[in-house]
């Protein structure tokens, strides 16, 4: 086939040009940042230069095509395209903020790691996919303004409900092609159509999540207001209006960045337990807050995935809250290279052995944080034993819900596997049966079943050969790596969880890898958001064939 | 349902007359170790009750149904029966070398670890299953006769090519419900039935077996003897005729147990580079060497998985050569609780490093020891860096090829979830196409596809799941274990490769786990070897029912 057959048979410019669209109306939520900075009196100029990069950039792609019309392919390419897009204009402010504008403005903060270009879009596509893995340096803010901070964080929040989901909501254009568009993006395999009007799913959609945010924010910064007047200054010291809204943004999209070095470990235990139904609601089918919020609430208590995700948070919670209570949860001692001193593992296995609510309290926090695939942090988990971390690790791979903002392999595909397996066990001792695999009732159609195992085992194989690769380079360059790191660096950026073990643990950094190491990671977080297939379809040769 | 109901459904006693007469001629291969103590001059009483017993039970289980007709859910059962059964009476032995019988022999090694129940079981099963997993304490002459060591071999060499296709090659009354029998026990998805009557397949299957076996003994005691009067004799010193026949009968059923404590260390270069071409023998599927001896060589050399089996060794093995060659292959301080000191250490990297000939040699030889799953170790591999662990680890899960005797996922398995992943792909941006996944040019039907993708998820379930509770129960003893010893021992047994990481590695033993960890394991040996599927629908309510 020739070149010139290739180049027509799918109309990129009209992918193309729709992210173009995307990316004109991405400069709006860039004046949040802009004018936090100017509250707090810093320089504007990284989000002058973003806004009109991103306007810019956007606007020259939407002429490729006036009149885009997205087929099957089409539509697979402009999610695709999307999801890269804004995390290469997202990390404008990064590199501004380093570098500085020649003539214009002399670097902010020279020394910032981010000054790197792989590392400021590693750290922007963390922040969209809500992976939550960081190449920071040093995480306070006299390394970076409050502007850019804010601008880490609400990546994150743009991210979680999903870009394209927020396109369909507000672009008219896409009332057409949208439901199959957010079924490119959204977490799960095939999204639930809850209204007619696909548009109007989407609005429902961002309504609940903008809900859940604005109720989160309410409440972390309640308790910083309420706690003096009551009697209880030590209720919320911290949480200040930005470290609530900056923690607001993280939760609901599951995403896991804090401008706190010391992630949530840094605030009291009001606020950990604050935090930890938000986690459990952001990875939750938002489908079914809808039919609850509609009168339906068996929907939702009967829902066979919710069950599934909470029994298995209670099953891990339960094993991680029983061996820290007895003391034997955390490493013996602390190893080099680690993110933790002896005596921070000394204090910590002091408060929490032995002693119920902080057990518990570790223990159901970090569960969550890390099966919804926040990744918060309220302790260093690397100061946890073995058997813990391998729990953990566990943990990365089931995932949020179906329709969640949570990412991962997600509940419902497991539960269908184990269900199709068990179907496979019956058949073998009853050749001529035939037993349709249900959920929550209703027979699912083999080529679906087919699908969900098809993604699960593209996921682990996926997993095995990146930490493969991975590994290979970091022994190339030398960079004393353990298995178990290796592995949940892999599962933590494919998984979209963000924290690993060992030097990516939740205190430390993903800065230690190369550039094409952190480059492999940064397409793991972009496969891993939009759940692999859409991309790698895009990606083979028969997709470019007619 | 009532309890009676259960009983009638089900003809378990038809299953267990079947075990019976399995047992019954498995008196016969026990003659051989009997034979070999009695020309040593050590008791044959270990041997003599051994072959009471097993002639005894099996006779009384005969007697449950003297005319036994199975269906397809009897021989489901008697397949997994009979491997459990075997391992049971296997482990006399080893009990009654350790304790004697009260009146007739006094112990001839009291303080030898097969002492303990749980231990003898391990091991038997561990043989017969082609684990090559070892509870002995002292690999030496000096802690068991020659007699209990070579039938430790002969066990690993009974179960190989299957003892269902031993029993079919050679018991009439197997001649209908062969076929479906050996599915059951056959490693990969459904058998070749190259022969019309199956009795006729099985014998072939043997027959090729022992020849394979016979010529490598011959080889390996064949270097032995010409080695001093052609002037060299370093090529085979101690590769006497009893460690001949010894690895003889561990290679060809990818078993790995090896009377010497430092397995093939122990032997020269010469018989090392001799072992591996019989290793990649073992892994192969046995039908193409049918049809090459019947003249059909194409079917060998462009047989799709024969094909992806030598490339994943030679990629694979080209991998860990260079990180060898380049001497960064190994740690660079010996572990605490490892299975080597540091002297070793620094003399195999000196050895090792920038030569060519051990860098290949130790690579392609642990390489194809691990992916054939048959587990000999020409060097403790524990001392490699955590990278070339892990690319052990990767190739566990590899597996040997379908009708092969090495275990594991299978090659073809991986072979055709890749395929039907591409196509998954391939249907996402073509939604109206229809395409089948092809094998060595067929179509395979879509419920065959379906049957892979259970069985690979239900053994990287079992994989992730055993990890964890394994690992729970070896925090519960206070057993210190690493994440990589323990996913290796989950691994080496559920795959049956045999050794490990950490303790559990290629010089070590699996003695240091508790004993309910130790039967855990002893499961996970039985139903890998019986590929999951079998085993675990005799356990599902459902089988019981009508
Ligand atoms: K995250
Ligand atoms: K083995």
């Amino acid at each position: 086939m020739s070149r010139r057959a290739w180049a027509v048979t799918v109309r990129y410019r009209a992918s193309l040009s729709l992210v173009g669209t995307v990316l004109r109306y991405l400069s709006i939520p860039l004046l949040v940042p802009l004018l936090v900075s100017l509250y707090y009196a810093e320089s504007v100029v990284p989000f002058v230069v973003a806004v009109l990069l991103t306007a810019g950039l956007g606007t020259a792609l939407e002429r490729l095509d006036p009149d885009p019309d997205l087929g099957a392919r089409e539509g697979l390419l402009m999610v695709a395209f999307t999801w890269f897009a804004v995390a290469v204009v997202g990390s404008v402010p990064y590199l501004v903020e380093a570098h500085g504008v020649p003539g214009l403005m002399a670097p902010i903060h020279p020394d910032s790691t981010l000054g790197n270009p792989a590392n400021a879009l590693f750290e922007a596509m963390s922040g969209f996919t809500t992976t939550g893995a960081t190449v920071l340096g040093d995480i306070s803010f006299d390394s970076h303004t409050r502007g850019v901070m804010l601008w880490r964080q609400l990546t994150q929040w743009l991210g979680g409900m999903g870009i394209v989901v927020l396109a369909v909501a507000i672009l008219p254009e896409l009332s057409v092609g949208g439901a199959q568009l957010m079924d490119a993006e959204a977490p799960g395999p095939g999204i639930e159509k809850f209204t007619p009007r696909i548009a109007r799913t989407a609005r429902i959609l961002w309504a609940a999540y903008m809900g859940f945010t604005a109720i989160e924010i309410g409440l972390l910064y309640g308790l910083h207001v309420v706690g003096p007047p009551l009697g209880m200054p030590g209720l919320a010291p911290n949480m200040d209006l930005y470290n609530a809204v900056a923690h607001g943004l993280t939760t609901m999209p599951t995403g896991g960045f804090s401008p706190e070095a010391r992630s949530i470990e840094a605030f009291s235990a009001a606020v950990q337990w604050v935090v930890i139904p938000f986690m459990v609601v952001a990875g939750t089918n938002f489908a079914l807050f809808w039919h609850a919020l509609a009168g339906d609430r068996t929907r939702l208590f009967e829902d066979q995935e919710w069950r599934a995700f909470l029994g298995v948070l209670g099953v891990l919670g339960a094993i991680v809250s029983a061996v820290l209570f007895t003391g034997s949860g955390f490493v013996e001692t602390a190893p080099s290279g680690g993110t933790f001193e002896t005596a921070y593992l000394t204090d910590v296995a002091a408060a929490v052995g032995a002693s119920v609510e902080p057990s518990i309290r570790h223990a159901l926090f970090q569960v969550v944080s890390i099966v919804t695939t926040t990744g918060y942090a309220n302790t260093d988990f690397n100061a946890w034993s073995p058997v813990l971390k391998y729990a953990l690790l566990f943990g990365m791979f089931v995932g949020g819900s179906a329709g969640s903002t949570g990412g991962g392999v997600k509940v419902v595909r497991w539960y269908i596997v184990l269900k199709t397996v068990r179907r496979e066990l019956f058949t073998t001792s009853h050749p001529a049966a035939v037993r349709p695999v249900r959920l929550n009732g209703r027979p699912l159609d083999e080529d679906g079943i087919r699908g969900v195992f098809a993604f699960t085992a593209l996921y682990l194989v996926l997993f095995f050969l990146g930490t493969l690769v991975l590994f290979l380079d970091a022994a190339r360059v030398g960079q004393g790596l353990s298995v178990l790191a290796t592995m949940s660096a892999v599962a933590a950026t494919l998984g979209n969880v963000g924290p690993g073990f060992g030097a990516v643990g939740p205190m430390g950094s993903y800065l230690g890898f190369s550039a094409p190491a952190k480059l492999l990671m940064v397409v793991l977080m972009w496969i891993g958001r939009l759940e692999i297939i859409p991309v790698l379809a895009c990606l083979t040769p028969e997709f470019w064939r007619r």
